[in-house]
């Protein structure tokens, strides 16, 4: 719970926003939509509503850098703009919906234009993702993972301590929240207990979700060669978003030594539309749920001299096809990561690779200490051996055709939200048809 | 050795270019250059000069198709058309450069400003690269990697015979042949003989290449959820380049479990500029190094009725700071592949992940079954057991710093070379400012 929001404290939007609303005055996330009328371009979440930036942008001069940016069907422009430009651009945007300017609240022809009711708009994927990484920064998820798969004793790899581990992932398959995943088919072990028997072919039947926070690239790129420092990393840090990388357990199983996950992970990894930014966040800095690093301290190029996270609650729910609501599943906080964004950041980029603005990174399964807060039905069906409840009704262990998973995150300020929507997706039969 | 072209064979170029050519008639293939006075677009290699596609589209009728792609500064929109358009192109370009055609060789002005020299252009990366992906396809490479890690009754892992294991590289840090590598700084293993000691930074002492062959897929993307069939692979293979995936061992063997290479190979991948098509390699078709895949057979996605590769001469070598050649260290060829690139793309795909235009599969390291063909240090050094012979002069175990490295690929006619040019990249220290 935050009480103190520095200097922005003072203004008040003139528009009406209730105190839960995920996309509070003091949130302000960017994102690509599209209307009947309008290709895709650049718009801000404020209430029930879409900030058109691009009309902004051509009919008036609230902004004072180059706002051609904003006409672009995605935000790699805007995120490859120095820090100093977000800045800019959120106080200008602050200012236009602030009781006392009267730009807007004046010209009902302009507010019309600008103010767009989110049911009518389309939703896009809010960037080009050159490139896609995922951690797996979690300490709580990858001790549960080395418990189920090589026992107590090894369940932490010598080096997970040390490094924030990470693997490249596929871009071309993420996708926006709304898209169906179509339940995958690949190589599953003939026989689970040997796997010299070979594979067959068939749908994954352990379909899994993983609830995970994605972090968006920005500023400019780093040249090839040349690494990223912990001094540097908040100017390549734009925002972020809920993410759901699908996993399917089983052909992880069967594919992944030993060089990492690949068609297990490469048929759909979902994000929410809405790129909410550090600066939205500010407020809610918090020590990581691990307060410390010291057993081992890590390398001098890998500490973080701030080493503190983000209060963001986070949820998973989960929707059975034919109930008429979700029901939440487990609950985590970003809190729980033991390697920071800027961790992750900086040592992506330690052997010189380029970081360019756009990319995403994820933060890896966030799971928490007890129970209910693990971010993946392997660990809560504790890898199948377990039921998992779904409010009153069904259980389970892993995802059925029909189901929906819906992510959901907010950090909680005393009398307003920063919010992340929702990052939803429907498991449909496997060999459907699109 | 190949004698027969098919119908291709009578026709003649107007240009004298010598029988052992890398870019013969029979080659042509694409690649992006500039020049001094015009912008990246796209060109075809010919002998000595680039043939300017873009100025052949604005200029003459030639092509039978929307040739503005032409103009682009990447070949990926080239690359999205269907097999027919690549069929086209190649029968155009052919035509305008024969001994018959009258176009170009009575218009001294034209073929001044369509062929240019080859000294005068620049090259650069051929497409915009979504996706790469890098495979481990070669049976040798990964018996013999298998042999020094885990000993030679698990050398190779359950999986390897079933399925081509392929992980997901860096886009970003592909480069072109030219770019020079900077020895890459990062984590390393403290102790090599104990993993429970923790780490150090510094710069990698075990650099090394891996010689290996990048296939460019074309065609349509297919839709996120509906895997490629082995019918259709040929629609979706567009041409190979060389690619050389330098590799720190020693930051590789303390990061890449359990989820595979990552600040070990995203510092640089280097490929050959020009795209040499499957249509050119046609005849060159020949049966795999393996010949048959029945032990075991692979799934029915999974095989292909075709199971053959192309006869490609690959070669190593290494030029050492101050020497005045690169000498060659390794000879190996593209058949020794065990998984072709068609079951690469199909196997890619079979969860669902979709695959677009300039999307790059490596095909992993190309060893072959002697000592001369081995495809990188670790095993021609095998893991710095012993020397590597560099010519009569100096020896490796792995890099130094100022060493080139010069992979070369060629197909051998009777009286032509479909050949690849180089793919080359200098060791610059670690820490070298760009
Ligand atoms: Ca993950
Ligand atoms: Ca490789
Ligand atoms: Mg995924
Ligand atoms: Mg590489
Ligand atoms: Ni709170």
């Amino acid at each position: 719970m935050v009480t103190s929001l520095g200097n922005e404290e003072e203004a008040e939007c003139f528009l009406d926003i209730k105190p839960d609303h995920d996309f509070s005055y003091h949130n302000l996330p960017y994102g690509i939509f599209s209307t009947a009328h309008s290709a895709p371009r650049v718009g801000v979440a404020i209430g029930d509503w879409v900030l058109d930036l691009s009309v902004l942008a051509s009919e008036t001069d609230i902004f004072s850098f180059d706002a051609s940016c904003f006409h672009e069907a995605a935000l790699n422009a805007f995120m490859g703009q120095p820090r100093a430009v977000w800045t800019s651009a959120r106080a200008a945007i602050r200012q236009v919906l602030s009781k006392g300017e009267p730009l807007l609240q004046e010209d009902a022809a302009l507010r019309a234009r600008t103010l767009l009711p989110f049911h009518n708009v389309k939703m896009h994927l809010p960037a080009r993702i050159g490139d896609y990484t995922d951690f797996y920064s979690s300490r709580e998820h990858a001790t549960n993972v080395g418990i189920m798969f090589r026992g107590k004793e090894n369940a932490l790899q010598p080096n997970w301590l040390h490094l924030p581990v990470g693997y490249h992932g596929r871009a071309s398959s993420v996708v926006i929240s709304g898209t169906p995943v179509i339940r995958p088919q690949g190589q599953l072990q003939a026989d689970s207990t040997d796997d010299k028997k070979g594979s067959i072919y068939g749908p994954s039947r352990l379909l899994d979700f993983e609830m995970e926070v994605g972090a968006f690239v920005g500023g400019a790129p780093n040249p090839l060669g040349q690494p990223l420092t912990m001094a540097e990393a908040d100017e390549h840090l734009f925002g972020l978003v809920l993410m759901n990388d699908w996993s399917a357990r089983d052909i992880q199983k069967w594919e992944y030594v030993p060089l990492g996950p690949f068609t297990a992970k490469n048929f759909a990894t979902s994000i929410s539309p809405w790129v909410v930014t550090l600066d939205a966040l500010r407020p809610f800095l918090c020590p990581t749920s691990a307060c410390t690093q010291d057993n081992p301290v890590p390398l001098p190029y890998l500490r973080d001299p701030d080493y503190a996270s983000y209060d963001i609650h986070l949820e998973v729910s989960l929707q059975s096809a034919g109930l008429p609501f979700p029901h939440p599943i487990s609950r985590s906080n970003f809190r729980h990561l033991y390697w920071t964004i800027r961790q992750q950041l900086v040592h992506h980029s330690v052997t010189g690779c380029n970081l360019r603005p756009g990319d995403l990174l994820g933060s890896g399964t966030i799971s928490g200490t007890d129970d209910s807060s693990l971010g993946s039905l392997l660990e809560l069906s504790w890898k199948g051996s377990r039921e998992v409840e779904v409010g009153d009704g069904p259980t389970r262990k892993f995802l059925r055709d029909g189901d929906s998973v819906v992510l959901r995150g907010w950090s909680q300020g005393k009398d307003f939200r920063v919010g992340f929507g929702v990052c939803e997706g429907r498991v449909l039969p496997a060999g459907t048809k699109v």
